[in-house]
């Protein structure tokens, strides 16, 4: 016997998410009420800069109620689900100013996976050109560069502790160290 | 002049999450509503048998519509904020039967910080002995054991997409590698 859904309600409508409840008929026959929150999904770049410098950005989250230190990355606008490549060069762009020439898929994730369906896809953008800031009214964001050894080691010491972020990271490390060896 | 929030409202009380509206003053004196889910955090496993094998675990996601692959994890319990090594140790016999004698931080992440404040401290668990799973109701797990490198593999594959598994089994494979260029 399998998990089936019987019925979904829309909770809320929010400005980013959307909030609904699912009653499922669960393998012993009863019911459980899941949460979900649908999310459009999001694109994100590790971005690498000639020096091999990666290029970050420091922004106030509200849900930690402090700063953090990320890859460049933002929400899909409605029909770039289809170019996620486009969207992440485009948050580079408006976060960091910084134009990609060369960009390639790195990894995809699923922040949590237990109640969202947000999805992220990460790309490898290099051949970076430096242009100037474009953000949203509500967004306040400080560019920083670091070597990849610096990120890792603040992922070591929690420093650093965004999920997409760390996952980019660690692949571009991985991807540096290893890659043939996938293949 | 810095992101204030004016207040919050609850929208609605769910089974493992808490759905919110942030009212927010932003830095050029206008207002933005912000949503914010509210969680009570995660602990999750690498767990490594003394074969070097992983203990992986794989069920039906219903935010994703389908099963994944990830590494033992569960919702903290009231009250076990301050122990969530306890709470690792717990899900991982839970889900999947086995105790572990050996067990340290690895690292901790927030899944998704655009409007969520959910925390997962993951363990690397070692020493593991077998014994029976203990599943909740609406819990339907199996398990499953992968070497490293496979795992690695699939991540890079699009398989893996989980995030709280990508970067357990990502710092895994780097502590390996390099854990002692950190200190």
């Amino acid at each position: 016997m399998k998990i089936e859904r019987i019925s979904r309600t829309l909770i809320h409508k929010g400005s980013i998410i959307d909030y609904y409840q699912d009653e499922m008929r669960i393998p012993n026959g009863n019911t459980a009420k899941w949460d979900l929150i649908d999310h459009r999904g999001a694109a994100a770049c590790v971005a690498v800069r000639d020096d091999g410098k990666l290029v970050m950005v420091r922004q106030y989250r509200n849900a930690l109620e402090r700063e953090t230190l990320e890859i460049p990355a933002g929400g899909l606008n409605k029909g770039e689900e289809k170019d996620t490549m486009s969207a992440a060069i485009r948050e580079l762009r408006e976060e960091t100013g910084y134009v990609a020439k060369e960009v390639e898929p790195l990894l995809s994730i699923y922040t949590t996976v237990a109640f969202c369906n947000e999805k992220i896809d990460i790309y490898l953008a290099k051949g970076l050109e430096r242009g100037s800031q474009d953000l949203d009214e509500d967004e306040f964001v400080d560019v920083e560069y670091y070597e990849l050894n610096e990120l890792l080691k603040m992922i070591n010491e929690g420093k650093i502790m965004d999920s997409k972020t760390i996952c980019g990271i660690q692949q571009y490390a991985l991807y540096l160290k290893t890659r043939y060896a996938y293949k």
